[in-house]
């Protein structure tokens, strides 16, 4: 259950209207890297994590950012001013049009969408999109902190920007739990995960750790190893490796005389199909 | 520039139609961890990016999705089979309807949105994230494989699984050589980045890593001891830290004798406001 | 500020997993008329919301909801019982490729948007839309119950169908506080704020209240009486009633000679239009 | 059927252009308020109705809000002026960029969607629904007439702003004729519908109407009253309504122990899961 | 201003309800090819037209596809039959959880979006595109032919495929009379607009009227002869042409010594930039 | 499989950074006619094309289109110069928020959607919706040519514009190789198909090709010769024409003493319907 108190988490002090700097804001209002997505994506994840003691943390920092939504929103409302008569270039005239409230939209006015969400239902691997989550929110405050001179304001953002650190760092210390397992098991296997393929070539083709080392292959013409045109036959079994040949042949998709087979769909009696 | 071989990067090799199985792929193709997602991100980034080298990591590996794209929305399309006439229980009846290819949407419909992509313009932060977006792909993948029996599906599905664990590596190696620059410089450095709010209560509260240790402060009530009611009013100066106490005073929000301030607007000449 | 509390505000009680109505019941909690669209339509309402007794309103069934959220996500999550392996024939496949908790859709997959909130930052007005969602957000409750016998899961949604009512209850109570202010002040007070215009014709044609009685009158063709082609020309003043008249003339965008006048835009200079 | 007639219900009668000004408009042709949602919402009720009388008004008033819909596109065409050629700084240049006509969005270019509509099948209701989408309507063309001073455009939007009185009206009174039924039905009859939970705490705390008197009972945890963490078991019955205890036991997902029931699908044969 | 009249434009004649086509139907109703999308388009393409003769058309044809939406919204209505209650295994649970009329989406649920509209603002331009989108209705229709055995509908359906030929039709004629305008005027006169460049090589390699004849010329690789890395520097004039060389040099974005230069932004007094 | 190439398709030359003119080239990176979309058409055809000529050409040219995508982001990244500390009047502030890259968004900040793309699955109807998308294109070039005076990048325009030609003639000569197929088949062969509805009335109605000529039938009231009130009942048999007469009848919708039908639906034993 939630609770909600009639106090900010930290405080959120306005020395004066600044309707331009509260129209920046809203992209940690309702963006993609802002405060209620956040908050919906640990509370979603909460709520379909079966891991008590993450649980716990995942409902600890939603519950934050639920908090922290809080805070940006009523910034916003006090940077807005008073919008029942406002100038005609008011720097954000559609918050006054909508009268008085934030809207849950990002700077540009696109509407919050759940597809921000990035949530995998593994704990491994939502932990760690959790981590990064963290440094986009804290690089959008590190932005907007260029934007304002009002210093209750660069208060809180500051204030803002140090929590998504801690919560990067508590995301991080919670994935180290979780070694080896989910996504961290059995990774990297296999032939296929130690290769890096050369796929955009030309002047400023570049060598690091990303592709050398490790017992990193690096490839330039994967298509003509392992690929080919895509057909239909019988399953690629371990010993018929060479059995594809690349180039035409009558089941290949490529091939003018090419025919697809027939589905195999079940037969519902009385609904043959029809022409019109 | 972008070229098209007519290959496909590794064998699509699809035994017989299965419109059920090519409706859940459709995940893959158009689909929040998909391959779609993962060029875009890589794509848009380099495009951004001022270094050539982790610029030209960023090429290798979107030029890659792009051709995992392409395989997918192969075998999509070889999987559909016909659908010039289709029983009325055909179990992709939508892509029936529109024929032929595969639509740009997850296996629900919902179409692909660039709201998906999460960038921020930061390397250090832009690796971070893609990293984690491969994670996600993984481990669709592994879901998809427990859903079909057609061995050159499941190969083509396997084949994909230990790209996104390669490129998980790549983007983790490179991590490595941005350590201390952009969102990781300075990090954790004031008061608010050590603390931990445990702001979900009751029984299963959990202590672990993420909460005690490496000098994280555990508190319950952070509202209690830095915040309260939201205010306008002289910016809170280094000394001024008491001036803001807690409930009504006539700055703040809470108060029913609450005034807001004017804004500051501009004046354009011949614009007063006026009331109808 | 947000607390959580890791009890549910009700029992959340399921007999055993149901996946089918596990995905009906996403339509409550990322649909239109779910919970999070009533948690944020008054939490966003409350940020912007100058008077603190309503606000006190707002923030308290705000919370409320949100915890309604949380029952019915938990619900959900229960119902949807294991998805580390399933058959091909599981009634909720998508939210087993995301794996394990509810995501933030609709019961067929389509993204929570804010364009759900309907807010308009006038309190009269914003009340009167919040006691309309409760009703709506009642009835999928009603027609939820149909569709399981699990003794449980009924009884909770029960309770969430009788927590709209009261929630409906609370904002007509307070709307009596309002009346006369608002959207609601010099209400129907012109000429044409009494009419109803008759603009679907035929067979079944009616009269009631809505159109008769009440000082309402019933027209047929308002453009004959009031309207005519779109046209530029000097402002239509209280005594030039007449002056535009129907048909074509210079000004009327209808007539094929018309010309548009040129916009009056500020002059910037060394920006002059170029054609290429 | 619909029919159209080549002249506007209502004088649209624009002095010359103000591009500024168009811009703003388009918050009435395809925002969340604007006259396509209120013809969308109305007639689609309309079609799904079966109560002949309430559909006539439907109708009547869904073909009156395509015809407002039709005079503020004139308004933003005639307003927005030729754009063959604009300067740099015209103040609504993506129209300029798409020329012509008004694009279907609001005045922050977020394009329109169906999830916009309120709709329940359910007559009380979605009378209820209307006639707030009425009040919303309202408001905004009160604001926008304090963004223009060109007496036609002033003229045209008071009209409709009288129309959205009128048709709030209608709908009220359409409503009147519908107590008890639908949602009005069996209303508030329940314990939890006469309870409020006073769920956000601290200075500011308020009773009214809406959480006092008409058998109102007020409460603050509800959780320790009647919740108690998520668990699956045996259906709750009348008699048992202690059985369900507070804190871990086996059957509660907070529980380490804790292990999800098997949930019940048909068997499918041939079909039997495999791990891949 | 529209009119609505209280017959179909042709009759819906339904023989007994069959929610499985009623969701099916959808498509036509509120997807990305169906009657509101044309109505839409013509309708507001209408509304930015100077051209008296071809705002006609595009408003009479605007207004039969409302009334098709109408058609093809009862018959969905019709289709669906009751939804007081409805058996667990309903083909539209959906609907019947939404209740009664048909929800403006897809038959996939994705909510309709303006974003399918193709708009340009250019006569020949839009005519063409509303050629196509006739073509694109059409073949939905054919489909959806041999999904329904109700001869009533399939006679509808004859009938609104039939009148998207038609409108196909009115559409290419009046393309005609504007040869040489707009889009058409200097059409193909320049060196590029004659070019074929094959991007996409291997077997299946091709030649048609497409990339030969007419004065095409073939081209393999573009950027060898036409392009280099992108960068900063003097503008390329007429008789500059070859200044620009490809690879590394100071002014190119993959040199790792380049530096981006100063944006030329106006000064705005005291608001000069601020590091925090 | 795709290869990138180091090297633009064509010239990409910035002289100097001018974040206004970047944030409208973003209608051509993520707009709905802008590249992106064209790619993700052309090779979303491709990929369900089963004609291996045509297929052919929609890669070449879905290449040559995120060649151009790379063209239009490279120019947008170098226009918008640095981000790190922007003034506060930067004109393209929620670049230099979201830093460094190009968003794939429209010049209004709305999210690419794949709503965007027109595609059938038949052959003849794509390939002329893809002529029309590249006059589209074209146009929207034209129009940006007219906002910028860097010769670069006007170059650059021109060329990108040129491309959409050669694009729309080599699909208006593929078309040709495909008459008589697919939709244009058996077209335009009815009755309906050659009728044209007069459904916008008054002054201004216009007669032409469209409507005149080539066997066309002008009507104005089809609702009264073909159509009446929506009903249900035994289908309309070619000899039973007469028999839905108009106005109410026991079947028809308009009737009060109207009643549905029961929908036929299978039985599933145990699953009854049940109340609440």
């Amino acid at each position: 259950m939630f609770k909600h108190i009639k106090d900010m988490e930290y405080t959120v002090h306005v020395d004066r209207p600044d309707p331009r700097f509260a129209n920046l804001l809203l992209e940690q209002f309702g963006g993609p890297h802002g405060e209620l997505k956040a908050a919906m994506q640990y509370f979603s994840q909460a709520v379909g994590c079966n891991n008590p003691q993450i649980r716990d943390m995942l409902h600890d920092i939603a519950a934050e950012e639920l908090s922290h939504f809080e805070m940006v929103g009523e910034c916003i409302a006090m940077l807005l001013g008073p919008t029942d008569k406002v100038s005609r270039d008011f720097p954000a005239i559609h918050m006054a049009l909508l009268s008085g409230g934030p809207p849950i939209t990002n700077c540009m006015g696109a509407p919050w969408t759940s597809a921000y969400i990035e949530t995998s239902g593994d704990l491994y691997t939502d932990l760690a999109s959790n981590s990064t989550a963290e440094l986009r929110a804290k690089l959008i405050y590190e932005r907007l902190l260029q934007q304002t001179d009002d210093a209750g304001v660069k208060d809180m953002v500051r204030f803002l920007l140090s929590r998504e650190e801690s919560h990067n760092f508590s995301f991080m210390q919670a994935i180290e739990t979780l070694k080896g397992t989910g996504t961290d098991a059995n990774f990297r296997d296999s032939e296929f995960s130690k290769k890096y393929m050369n796929l955009s070539t030309g002047v400023g083709d570049s060598r690091g750790p990303w592709n050398q080392g490790n017992g990193i292959q690096y490839e330039e013409c994967p298509n003509e190893k392992y690929g080919g045109p895509a057909q239909y036959g019988k399953d690629r079994g371990a010993d018929s490796k060479g059995e594809v040949g690349p180039g035409y042949n009558d089941k290949t998709r490529n091939n003018p005389q090419y025919t697809q087979p027939k589905p195999i769909t079940p037969n519902v009696p009385g609904q043959e199909n029809q022409m019109h």
